[in-house]
């Protein structure tokens, strides 16, 4: 941590930070420069959390030189994480495809997605049961009877089954039912609800908010794994941009930048981050050339009738055309699909 | 809602789409351009919420024509609403002044703010007991402990106090405790939350997430409305943009954008908006002149000590000398202060 | 400036950097930390300039302390400019109104306009002769024709004139015509453009580009200074958000951060930040109260006929009420109207 | 165009819109909705470009239903193009490859660099003579210096030569020294630049601004197409947004969206999306399988000491290997490199 004092700072509003600093128990060490002078802090700046030294007198700005996010940290956990769902592994040598409805509508619709996909060459079967929703108006999910569907379809396919929880009730249904939680993009920063999903002994996947920073996305995480469960799969699916040719904004660059400060696998969700089906092919290749550990795509038997984004799913047809078209990306890349 | 289809739309295209809309008991009225035709939807729209007409054949875009939300909307409701925290009246004549901690960090720091605010002229008393922190290492809060100082300093000073609320958990402690409950930003599209403080009985101020457009916003607002609470005071604190010399970026048009769209009062939190202590005054200022209902305003006996956001806090001292800068320019807006 | 190296850095790394500082007559000072070391460079880091630090081996990142505009930045300038344009004073004790039209479109729409802010008490008229458009199919401005017309209201009214300048053609002829020049958002970073406009003599009014930041803004100012041409007046017209319900999303913020860190004076226009003429009031009230320097405000004799944003434009009637509106509110804030 | 009616618009001011739109010669075709009226133009609406509907009583909203570039639209230009840079033709079988120094510093940096990236296989030499930078103080370039380098390093390799152009002056110069002009994302929206690279004569790559929208380039790109010169290359190469972990946010799916809408080649810079040496590989990789025409990569005989953007910048040894590993992706994707 560094303090950089304004120009011309007076000696005493140096020393009274100088002060503050040494009173924690930690070094003050004070460069004075040609235009200003800064304060580097030297030891457990966690000691001065509780002190705001940025409205003291002639002092300009605090400018922060290490994360805050530790467990999620690459530096201190060089090696990438393999996060097992199921018999599936994620972040190891497959490409690991998750594939569904965007919400279960019914029995027969979710076993013939499972049945489909999963012939296609698909590991993981999503599909949600508690829908966020922008308008209160629109299908908001069916729930638990939704949850026992997804039992249904793993016990029939044997695919490891994924569904988003949106509250602590949800939750509690979950984990009878699924394999894997999933925290979506407007819940990353409902921090009560990462907690939960940190005690719930589950592999979580968490998908990045639609204005959240890189940092903050690993901070998100960071409250999951410091309840014990380090299973966490981040997702990108897209930001918030000025842009409304596509609905968001894929920040394909995250996956390197998370390869970089991070051991967290990572995947990409082409159908989120642009509501178009058109645009679903031209971005799984790129999230796969990319380096990304697995993708998250839309299908739907029909999705004309889709009760949710049916505008982004891909027939049943069309997402086997698709798996057709990934395979020799991925042996390009290195893994196996 | 209107279909515009592709140029050179086949016949059998536009007579498709006719007949799904006319199989749903609604008219479709054909306008056939120089470049493109339209077809126009006449009747309830929400007859088609489970039809994805985009992925049609020849269907180049759907455009909506009226809003998804009803009873936040100013078209069905042309009055301005009034909402009543304790004895104070928001979006009336006055203008409301929410004051206090960040967070209650003890009994004294917070009878201590709450007596202040009052000699001050503020109207209800703000502390957060439940913090939502980007980092899982910061201070949490007291929970339930800092709802009981809250409703001490209440019975100290007659002041309603409002409190944020995370979880279904925290709302059943508030209710016992508090006035009004507060949404946060990082909650706004919690529907769940929405619909549990909705149910609460409670007044609520929902503050406008990051990235959230004035149309998600008064959406978000319909979840609390729906559950029978027409009470919902709504709080611009900035959003997100890629500007970093303020926190946020205070959106100030919201405030007359909603005003035209919506009956719900509309207050405005400059201490989040921008983190910066020195520009709270002149922020108010502008939120007081563009016609705002009211303000939030950090204050904190002593800012420099603060466990959350002490850089944007106002000391008791600076706080009175802006009631005191406030007062002419409220009168001057029609507004007591 | 500082180096911040990475976690374990190594030694030779530290000391490669700490020479090559060494060997541009610099000092580096060197703080040993527990999680990473970190080198302050003491001196004139512009000789560092040709040095790209950050690819050095074990460096993470570098972080500058100072800011890289001279003479636009309140350090070295405390006093606040004053800009003089014909006999008007931007950055003084009085609210300085510019108006007119968005483009110039004859010179019987101009002079009319010129008569009718002067009767209402504006100080400056605006009018475009080169526009720049979006599509090249928009009409795209009179040019010098446009120019002439500006003179004529001026020799008329006795107001000085302001005109946007695209080229170095458009300056050439500006200068025998207006009193003001005005580079507009889309060639905020136009560095040619404004290099010719800081040689032209003539004060400039430097609008802010839509994905601009202050700094980069206050670096634009730069350019035109370091001409030899002091006489710079900012301008706050919106910058690009993901909101949708205005055009642009007005930065008000932008008032306070600019007199923090600049001594130049600056104005807001509400006309061109939401594109919609019932915001422009409630805008140019909270421009004013934040502490604006002035305003520009779009005027046009008949709105509905505009060959340019016309949608934003207050008819005369319209613009006299909104002056006698802002004349209670100046007079608060201590300024003459 | 559509015009969308205000809720309970009374029937004169419908009738008052339909009498505007017929007396320019238009069809007015009303649907009279259950909430509300929508009234149909049918016709050449640029004859309703001087008429500001928007702001006629009861009147709510006007929807485009068509764009408003018509030479960059594939609607009316199926075909791809293929843009011709001395014998290299862009937009075909081939993917092609740009690369070279940021600036050009000296006549042996550029020398060496063009033999390095011809003996590894890329088509055409970049290199700044111009450079826009946000500080006045940093290096601006060695302007008509540089071009003459950039020519005998064309006489030397074979390789075609794109520079960027910030004036008339530069256009003037350039004209006569390199194979194609590069329009950057700042001057973007720099109109008057844009007619005088159309009317150069010479092929242009047009970079994407950082706050363009897709719509706003394809209308850029219109303004140089109308001029004659049809030879137009887009350039993707990141957008601003509130991430802060890579310099710009590549938005990659921009390249499918642009080969939905336009007929015009699209390649991109990941050099200047992310600003990080590091993120170079896997972003030209992805930008590789989504179906770019082409890269612009940035390379420097010794980053560390590069007058302008060194970190991102490879090395001939990095290049090379870049070039041997994008290859078989190239193949994969039915592109010779």
């Amino acid at each position: 941590m560094i303090i950089v004092m304004k120009p011309m700072a007076k000696a005493e509003s140096i020393e009274q930070i100088k002060s503050i600093i040494e009173a924690k128990g930690l070094e003050a060490h004070i460069s004075p420069g040609k235009e200003v002078t800064i304060i580097g802090v030297i030891g457990d700046r966690s000691k001065l959390q509780d002190q705001n030294l940025e409205i003291f007198e002639d002092v300009d700005k605090i400018v922060s030189v290490t994360e805050s996010y530790k467990l999620a940290n690459k530096k201190f956990h060089p090696e990438p994480s393999r996060v097992k769902v199921g018999n599936v592994i994620i972040g190891g040598d497959a490409l690991v495809i998750m594939s569904g409805p965007c919400a279960v509508e019914s029995k027969e619709q979710l076993l013939a997605t499972a049945h489909a996909i999963k012939k296609a060459g698909a590991h993981i079967l999503r599909g949600g049961a508690y829908k966020p929703r922008t308008s209160p108006y629109a299908f908001q999910g069916l729930e638990e009877e939704g949850l026992k569907y997804m039992k249904e379809a793993r016990e029939e396919t044997g695919l490891p089954v994924v569904c988003e929880v949106t509250s602590l009730d949800a939750i509690d249904a979950a984990v009878k039912y699924v394999d894997m939680l999933q925290i979506g993009a407007r819940n990353m920063q409902n921090f009560y609800l990462l907690k939960e999903a940190g005690k719930s002994g589950l592999p979580v996947l968490l998908k990045r908010g639609l204005a959240a920073t890189i940092d903050e996305w690993l901070n998100a995480s960071e409250y999951i794994i410091a309840e014990g469960n380090p299973n966490v799969v981040l997702c990108e699916r897209g930001i918030r941009t000025f842009e409304t040719a596509t609905r968001n904004t894929l920040d394909i660059s995250a996956v390197p930048v998370i390869k970089e400060k991070s051991h967290l696998p990572i995947i990409v969700d082409p159908s989120h981050a642009t509501g178009v089906r058109a645009y679903v092919k031209p971005l799984s290749m790129a999230a796969v050339a990319v380096g990304a550990d697995g993708l998250m795509i839309e299908t739907h038997p029909n999705p004309s009738m889709a009760l949710s984004d049916g505008p982004q799913s891909l027939t049943f047809e069309q997402f086997e055309k698709l798996m057709k078209e990934l395979t020799p990306l991925a042996t390009l890349m290195g893994r196996k699909l």
